[in-house]
């Protein structure tokens, strides 16, 4: 690989993966606690304390952004939600979370403040607690932004993994897509579009509970994988779930839900919404005979009131990513290269 | 407080307790998952996860430093023993860890691996995986440094506390003090001392884990609290022993290991030998029947070779730590202000 970091080295897509296999993961020689670890690559790896059934799952992320601030959120409450929600579609209940700041000389205290209290809002809504943290500085920085490290720790019966797509499973996703990436950028670049766009940026454990709650009424694991479709976006998520559970993906593309202003953006910008970063969203494969009930379940709810089948999991094409139209035109959704839009989360 | 973040902010001492308590911890509602959470400021927090007896300890620190190779280890080192020695002071057998990397662009990654194999070094000497991560990366800033968070996870029957020393303990250093800061001082400033004087930087479990064992063995809690002095050195650690148990604490000056060039070179720059970070090293108060025994097992140890009671706990002077020479004269070491070295841990 190449002999120097780049920006796409970040940004979730190939370069990131070449990374990660031929540096990190070649690297280190102890990467299990529990059932899986650091190689399965997932949104976060188990920890097995003892035989009571139970597992944690543990996770991690770190937040350079900008704008720090932006019309739906900022830096702290992406952190949060961003921790809480790689532990919700593992299907884990989020019980504490660790806080690491990294914060440039000259910050004002007072945007400081904003950004823990809007941490502080996450926490109570979805009830999980910052256990324990850390602070540093460094000399000002030409980012000008402040630095944000999120571990969390969940705990779960049955972790839900990329790997777990069934032949035949619906595809849901829980709203519409490129939200964040696209208020972000038009925020960051002043685009003088006519736009109330915002940021999507929500924590899905309160949503995602209610599905496993239904599992557990009907006593049957019927949501077999999820993901949360942030770096990389829809294109990358799918991409992994169909590589990691062997199996072909088909997406119906008038089912996708993305505002109009949002395809008209990304028209404009000529950027893929399917490549664009969501804070707030859950793409779930379901057993089929189930999906029209868990569908309604999401639907009910505040972050979940868009969601819709997308698509299907397909017994052909394996490991890739179809996208279909209504007229039956076809292309492959593939992993995105780089970052149309870096530094959005 | 100051409206503005300064470097202080960050450097452990009491610009640090400020921003910390009136800015982050006011903020924060939920801050306990088990017997103790982000309040107590320890080095880590609890998570209670069922009834059989257990607790998880939960520890986050991130790494800024310069230079990140130094002789006697570099920043992948610097970052996992510090969250193993984190959780080893708490009494809590490391169980996993996460990796979270900010690269900047334009890093080496030659570099990166060197730092990534050093990491696996450790984690295979103490025996804890490394089982999720995070990799990110920013616009090359003017750090020239890597950025690194790990978070780490242990588990105890008893969790150790800053709050536990008893009056008349006594006080052991598990080795020379100073060593880190001041070797790092000089690689960074090009000083032209003639040195071979290294970090300690040194996973610490193997070691504590011994006392610990004998703790079981003689089934009765004879270490009362543990500390290991980075930022803000031996006197910041010592102080917030002395604040959290509500003793006073008596050092006898002429008992603390210190290299003679570390004195040496602390007298040339002006520097206090107390307020310097040690990354390899453990304050721990014992019952006094015990400390004999327990400085003997510490003593036939890698890392404890240099082990020796450097003090007392005491009844008076409650809160303050009094540094006391053979000749009988006293001065309180105090809490330290700013960073007398920033960015060596």
């Amino acid at each position: 690989m190449n002999k120097k970091i780049s920006m796409e080295h970040g940004a979730g897509g190939f370069y990131s993966q070449e990374l990660i296999k031929e540096i990190i993961l070649k690297n280190i020689s102890l990467k299990n606690s529990g059932s899986f670890g650091l190689d399965s690559l997932d949104d976060g790896a188990s920890i097995i304390i003892n035989k009571n059934n139970k597992e944690l799952i543990m996770t991690t992320d770190s937040h350079v952004i900008q704008p720090i601030f932006f019309d739906g959120g900022d830096i702290g409450k992406l952190s949060i939600c961003g921790v809480i929600n790689d532990l919700s579609v593992m299907g884990a209940k989020p019980l504490a979370l660790s806080c690491s700041l990294i914060i440039p000389e000259g910050f004002d205290t007072e945007k400081l403040e904003k950004i823990i209290i809007s941490m502080d809002k996450i926490s109570k809504e979805v009830n999980v607690p910052i256990i324990t943290g850390d602070t540093k500085t460094i000399e000002a920085n030409n980012l000008n932004s402040i630095l944000i490290n999120m571990t969390g720790i969940g705990e779960c019966e049955r972790p839900i993994r990329n790997s777990g797509l069934c032949i035949d499973d619906d595809i849901i996703i829980t709203g519409d897509i490129a939200d964040h990436g696209i208020s972000l950028l038009i925020k960051r670049n002043g685009f003088n579009f006519k736009s109330d766009l915002k940021s999507d940026v929500a924590p899905l454990w309160n949503m995602i509970k209610l599905i496993l709650d239904y599992e557990k009424e009907i006593n049957k694991n019927i949501i077999t994988s999820m993901k949360d479709p942030t770096r990389g976006g829809v294109a990358s998520a799918l991409n992994e779930m169909a590589e990691c559970s062997n199996v072909g993906i088909r997406i119906m593309e008038e089912e996708l839900p993305i505002k109009k202003e949002v395809i008209a953006a990304c028209d404009m910008l000529g950027l893929d919404p399917l490549e664009i970063a969501n804070e707030g969203k859950a793409i779930i494969g379901v057993n089929p005979k189930y999906s029209h009930k868990v569908l309604e379940i999401l639907k009910n709810t505040e972050y979940g009131k868009n969601s819709k089948i997308i698509g299907k999991v397909i017994d052909n094409n394996r490991k890739k990513v179809i996208l279909e139209s209504k007229f039956g035109t076809k292309r492959y959704i593939d992993i995105p290269i780089g970052d149309p839009i870096p530094r959005v989360c």
